[in-house]
This record gives C-alpha cells, structure tokens and sequence, in this order.
C-alpha cells in the first residue's frame, strides 16, 4: 500500500445543499461503509461491512430528509469509519480500530506511521477541512450556525439490547440538547444514552462547534427504526419539527 | 482591496524546529505586528503599530528561546493580530476588532464578507493547518504532545495597572497549569490572569488540544518584563525547568 490512498477516488466529504437557508448544517460523519479501492475491503466480508461497525445504518438517509425538510447543509463522509472515523482524533486509538465492537478488522492490524498519516491527512483532515470551509464562509456572512450530527446505534451491543430509541447528546455546553429533550413525549428519548462524552463521542462537535461558540447536539438514533425508507422519513420529520422550534428561539436563528 | 490578500508574500505560519524531540509544540499566535502590504498599515501609524495591540511584546522572542532551550517544535503567525487575530474564532467580533483597547483600527472598519473571508481562509485557516499538520505527523508516529502558547499583556490596560507577572490560563482542563502553578515562589504568578476563558482567550487550545486531548495550556508574560533581550532570555529560562519537570510526570511526556 503507497501512501496516496485515494488515488483515482472521490473527495471525502461530500456536501449537499451548502448555501441551504436554515441556520441548521448537519454532519453524517459515518454515512458510509465504502472502503477505498486500495485497502482491499479492509480484509472484510461483505457481512461484515454491513454491519454498524463500518458505518451508521440508515443515518446518511434520516441525513438527507432531514436536510431537505430543513432547507439545512449536510456535509457527508464518503468512506466507511473502519478506514479512519471522522469523529475521533488521529491520537484515538479507536480512529483505525483494529477491534470494532467484538469484530478484529485485519486491514487495520500494525499500520505503520505512513499508512496511518495517509488516512488522517486523506480522509479525517480533508473531510473537517470541507466543514471549515461551510462554516468560514458563513461566518464571514455574519449568518447563524447551529451544528448537529447525525448518527444512529446498534439495538444490540456486545450482547445487552438498548431500550433506548433516541440520545441527544452533549458534552460541556448543554444549549440545544435541554431544549431538544423535551421534545419527544411519545419516544425513549434520553440524553447522552447509550454513551456520551466519556466515551469520546464527541469529538466532532468539540473540534468545530465549541471553540466557535456555536450551539450544537449530536443526534443518536437506532439503527432498527431507519432501516426502511418509511422510518427514515418517519424520522427526519419528528427530529425537523423540534429543531426548527429551536432555533427560532435562539438569537440569529 | 481585492480578495488575494497575501499576493506576494509569505505563508501566515512560521514553523521553527518542526522535528524537535521535546513533546512541547509552541504556539505563537501574537508573534508579529506585520501589517500585509494590500492593507496600507491598516491605517496605524509606527506607534501604534508598536503598541500591545498589534501584537505581544517579546514573547516570539521567548518563544524562540524556549524553543531552544527545550528542543521544542515552534509555530508562530507572520502577520499582526490586528490583521486577524488567530486566537479568535471567524466568529467572534474582535477576530478583525474595529476597537482595540481603546484605540480605534481604521482598516477594520466597515468590513465586506469577502475582506472578511480573504483573513480567514488566507491568515487564519493556514495557520491553523500549520498546527493541525504538526500535530497530526506526530500523532501517526506515536510521539506525545503537549500544547503550550506563549503570549505577553500590557501592564497597564485601559488605565488600570496590572500587579500580575506571569499567567497560567485554562479552561476546563486543568492537568497542566496546575503543575506549573506551583513552580514560581518568587514570582506573582496567577492562574487565569489577567483574563481567562470567560474572555475567549483558550481558543487556540480549545481548537487544537482539547479535541485531541493534549494536555495544554496557555502562559503570559508581563511584556515589561521581557522587553530587554536579557528579560526573555531569563523568562525562557525560568518557564523551561518546570515546562520539562511537568512532562517527565505525565505519561509518554
């Protein structure tokens, strides 16, 4: 494996609807379980890479209705987290697994310091760099941002089944989580559930949102409620709904 | 003023001893009071130019020293704070002040989206990617960092005189500064003084550091103090001895 891992592939982040009205500009960081050419699945079955290990199930969808509800940006991961996870930092461990969940990943065994530079400056940089340049280009303007990723959870972990259907999660500043939380009567709604900032979960939202001062939330839904189109839709309009609600309480928003 | 800021000179990060074995990467945002040619002084006279405002006083040089004396890699900014002040978010408002203490910046009065934009993507954002380029090398290769950036205050601010010799500032994590604190009996040293993150001042760390989970934190000097080459020489000097005794407590430090 050369160090130009994406040779003859596509950028990274893919960025839809990027001058979107809504203040709203949402993430799917692992919105896909592609593997680039040159690692070779990763040593993976195609099993094992539908699995929720290698992306957010039916959480690029809920995404995308949810931007297209919202009239809102989304900025998207085009590869799979297992070749480097986009909401952890290149000093994580856990940003080239070699174990995902009770998985081994082969392609991520004993990754010398170049293959493992190639993936943060091929994928993890270009992929904040594309939201760097979102959310410049809209300070610039002196318009609003509120910042929320996108994710869904697996039903099953290690075992033990998670009751929980709905996690907003949230690390230090707690703005738009208080305000989303409440928002969901009829839903297993809780906040920082099944993880939260412990786990290392939001590391996105702390690189971009927090040392801007934007108000932000990362959204956690499981996975077994969007698997169809109807219940990714379901979704995106209950989530819409609450975060329009939002930000029209907000100053700017 | 066109949007190419920067035509003809040089890139807004530069990095002093970027393979230093030291775990201590420098940051010197304040470093210059540069003014690029297109912004014709920002309207500023040499005096004021001179002054605090435009940058921190001695501090590149102790800085530089450190640098040095620790075999520690060194970023420091090119150009003055006033042209954008690479401590502040695009967001914040004294990013391009229009009032600086108490002096008004003519140059930064009354800015376009573009003008806005041209200081962010060709001053800020490369400085940034400087840092983020350091930091992320040495993350593939295994190497511990710790985060430490270098600034000086005015002893008098907005009439007020400042008692205060040295400054330890953090935010939330405090790993760092409270080993330092300790280290100066002879000094009026002070942990969030003269200002701290309630002024917006961690940005700098908040954006680097913190997401990585480098320990960190941000040192300020009197600028009266290290005016004299002599005064930075003994400041680089008593800062280093306990910067290297609190790396050899910390893990991989």
């Amino acid at each position: 494996m050369g160090e130009s891992l994406l040779e003859g592939e596509d950028h990274p982040a893919i960025v839809v609807n990027g001058d979107g009205k809504s203040p709203y500009v949402l993430i799917c960081e692992h919105a896909s379980n592609h593997v680039p050419r040159k690692l070779a699945h990763l040593g993976l079955g195609p099993e094992d890479l539908g699995r929720h290990i290698a992306w957010d199930i039916g959480a690029a969808a809920v995404a995308e209705q949810l931007s297209r509800l919202m009239d809102a940006a989304l900025v998207r991961q085009r590869y799979s987290r297992l070749v480097y996870d986009c909401n952890r930092p290149p000093e994580a461990t856990d940003a080239m697994p070699e174990v995902s969940e009770i998985f081994t990943i082969p392609g991520n065994r004993n990754l010398s310091p170049a293959n493992r530079l190639a993936r943060i400056t091929e994928i993890y940089r270009p992929f904040q760099r594309a939201i760097d340049d979102l959310l410049d280009r809209r300070a610039a303007q002196g318009k609003p941002v509120i910042l929320v990723s996108i994710h869904s959870f697996t039903p099953v972990y290690k075992g033990k089944e998670r009751k929980v259907e709905l996690g907003i999660l949230h690390d230090r500043d707690m703005r738009l989580s208080t305000l989303l939380i409440k928002s969901f009567p009829n839903i297993n709604a809780q906040l920082n559930e099944p993880y939260g900032p412990k786990d290392g979960v939001l590391h996105l939202l702390n690189l971009h949102a927090a040392p801007r001062g934007l108000m932000h939330a990362m959204i956690e839904i499981r996975n077994d409620l969007i698997t169809s189109e109807r219940g990714q839709m379901e979704w995106a309009q209950r989530l819409s709904v609450p975060l329009i609600q939002a930000a029209a309480k907000t100053p700017g928003g």
